[in-house]
């Protein structure tokens, strides 16, 4: 049995930047780790890894993803508006992480990300922005709407799912995807990466009607 | 080297529900796990599963989680309403995460799922709403924004927050916690839960302003 720290909300406010970026980017627990393709209306190619790619819905099938203030270039935004909503979703496994990470440098707008890390873009007919070659899951998307968190400048990104490309040996008959077979890796904190290990696969939960337990 | 499969739209959208949620479910990549602690006005409290949690912004801290249609009812969504909006985060880690499961059962309004899981609650003096004792990572939050999305009636809430118990053992220095070390799980799909471990931690990327490359 551990004892408890106790941080307030003013011991956060009081902390300097990198503390407080590293505590608050723990909290939410294991964070998905994807890069984020997309194209210029010149054709230049821009990859950057997002940690914040989420499940919205399945029917219809909607993914989101939180863009940091547009008040700094961002050219994954600048993109996806330019190019008809079309974005690709491209998950990182363990053997491209270091690759994946070095594209969260700043580059200017004119350096593709896939030339500075070393990733090799691949395109299929149903999408116009570029797909990650050494992914085994990757999703081609179109954005619907996007919502702005008034608190802080944040942008939530919708976008509905067009197509997805996965290596044949990572999905099950169920349809489900074997993420962990696949070597999608996890992140933890700013700068964490973690391979995993499934402990369990649980059921869906029913109710004991009379009792109002789970039943089985 | 693997086959690739192609998944089209079409395909998703003639599939039935559960292989289209299986499927859906595992493309965003690894989900985190928290249990949502919530009471009513009479004071009826409730503990409910959720993958949704993200991270928004660390200043103002900020977490955000997602929740389904309010069109069936949802205990944790009037809650909060009905109590200044206050909730609260807990991880799931590997030694409750199958009671936690069971929270995602359909249970009455008057039903605890803290008695129904067998979890106990814990409370303190900063906020109202009842955290997880078994839970090594506990948050206190207050909302303050929601949006809703209009493609599927999905709601985010974005809590800000108000206080962090966090078990001494798990904390860094340089305040990272260390989530694994805290056995916090991860997710994929509707029902797969995973240990992690640890496989890098890596600096932030900083340009070499003349190669536009990334240095040291």
């Amino acid at each position: 049995m551990s004892d408890l720290k106790h941080i307030t909300r003013a011991d956060i406010d009081s902390m300097s930047k990198v503390p407080r970026l590293k505590l608050i980017n723990s909290l939410p627990g294991f964070k998905s780790a994807n890069l984020v393709g997309t194209s210029s209306k010149e054709g230049t190619e821009n990859l950057a890894i997002f940690s914040s790619v989420m499940h919205l819905g399945s029917n219809p099938p909607l993914l989101g993803c939180i863009l940091r203030p547009t008040t700094v270039p961002r050219h994954t935004y600048d993109n996806i508006r330019e190019n008809d909503g079309c974005y690709t979703i491209n998950h990182v496994n363990s053997d491209i992480y270091q690759q994946a990470h070095q594209t969260s440098g700043n580059y200017r707008e004119d350096i593709s990300e896939f030339e500075s890390s070393g990733l090799t873009p691949w395109y299929s007919e149903g999408c116009p922005a570029p797909y990650v070659e050494e992914s085994r899951i990757r999703i081609g998307l179109r954005l619907v709407e996007e919502h702005v968190v008034k608190a802080n400048k944040t942008r939530l990104l919708v976008g509905a799912i067009e197509e997805v490309w996965v290596h044949e040996a990572s999905i099950r008959e169920d349809f489900t995807i074997d993420i962990e077979q696949a070597g999608s890796v996890a992140i933890s904190g700013v700068d964490g990466y973690h391979t995993t290990k499934q402990i369990d696969q649980l059921d869906y939960v029913r109710i004991d009607e009379k009792l109002q337990r789970p039943g089985l």
